[in-house]
């Protein structure tokens, strides 16, 4: 941010009268302009003991598989946020089941939360912005080619979650990856 | 959002190419500007079984109870987020149990998040933020005085599960007051 949203006049990068933190103020209407992390949403796509994955047709990751997931929208829920997503990259109309992992990401600002998912009948495709999509078992997750740390980590959770039968709610971190990694949550 | 916060040019509000929001997009350097939901963190403070509220020193709701929470910021973690805020607000230093509510206001374009947690020890005041804070016991959390109803919600499941020994993760909505509240996921 260089300029200010409101008025124009260009910013100021300091610590605000009363704060602890760097925030970008404006010096001719006084706005502080926060800034906050955003949320990912996305689901685990079941249909009949198979997931359903996209190969991205987009950067960054081009070409890896991932699961169907992007940024929440205003005026939605992180649910609603998850099925859009599911809709929009794998044209999978799915059936929100529940909250599965949480996974923080704070070196880059994010929070990625997924949904246990079941597809209402066995239809997908690629959305506009996937090359393919398909279902695997368990056994068939490409796992060399998975997009991004916190697919893989949730697909992880849910293969062994398949077999034990039990979905619990996980919250964990994925730190840089010089920093180390904490899995804090796992009723 | 009137001005380009990347050139300082009047941004348009329009649906860009390829997309089906309106968003803020500058003319003059390309640039859209999207808007995210934002994360409020806090905890459930609990000491020998009584709940830690704080009175709110600040508009709205000046003068109500409320659990500590607030704004997550960059580069935190949820749970580091709700920690920080008991410790500003309540001055009480935590140990983070789980996560416990997860309740979405969509139309203020916010996610709201509690964790269960345990006081290190009786110690806790008002923060900057806080007229006081005091332990209640269920029978004594003054119903008629809390500050908003995320707040309100989450008491009312902590209480219940106080006595049921049981803390499920509970997923839910508050829509706008017009509109109709959801509870979707308790497991």
């Amino acid at each position: 941010m260089k300029y200010c949203s409101s008025c124009g006049h260009p910013v100021e990068h300091r610590v605000p009268a009363g704060d602890n933190r760097h925030r970008h103020i404006c010096p001719s209407c006084k706005t502080i302009h926060y800034q906050n992390p955003r949320i990912v949403a996305g689901t685990v796509p079941v249909w009949q003991n198979q997931i359903l994955l996209c190969r991205r047709a987009i950067e960054p990751r081009y070409g890896y598989w991932t699961l169907p997931a992007g940024f929440m929208e205003n005026a939605e829920t992180t649910d609603e946020a998850a099925a859009r997503e599911t809709l929009e990259e794998a044209l999978a109309d799915v059936i929100i089941e529940q909250l599965y992992t949480v996974i923080h990401v704070p070196h880059i600002d994010q929070v990625h939360i997924f949904y246990r998912a079941t597809m209402k009948s066995a239809e997908h495709g690629a959305g506009e912005e996937s090359l393919e999509t398909r279902l695997f078992s368990p056994a068939e997750i490409p796992w060399d080619e998975i997009s991004f740390p916190t697919v893989r980590r949730t697909l992880e959770h849910f293969v062994d979650d398949m077999e034990q039968r039990s979905f619990p709610v996980r919250v964990s971190d994925i730190r840089h990856p010089l920093r180390e990694e904490t899995g804090k949550t796992s009723e």
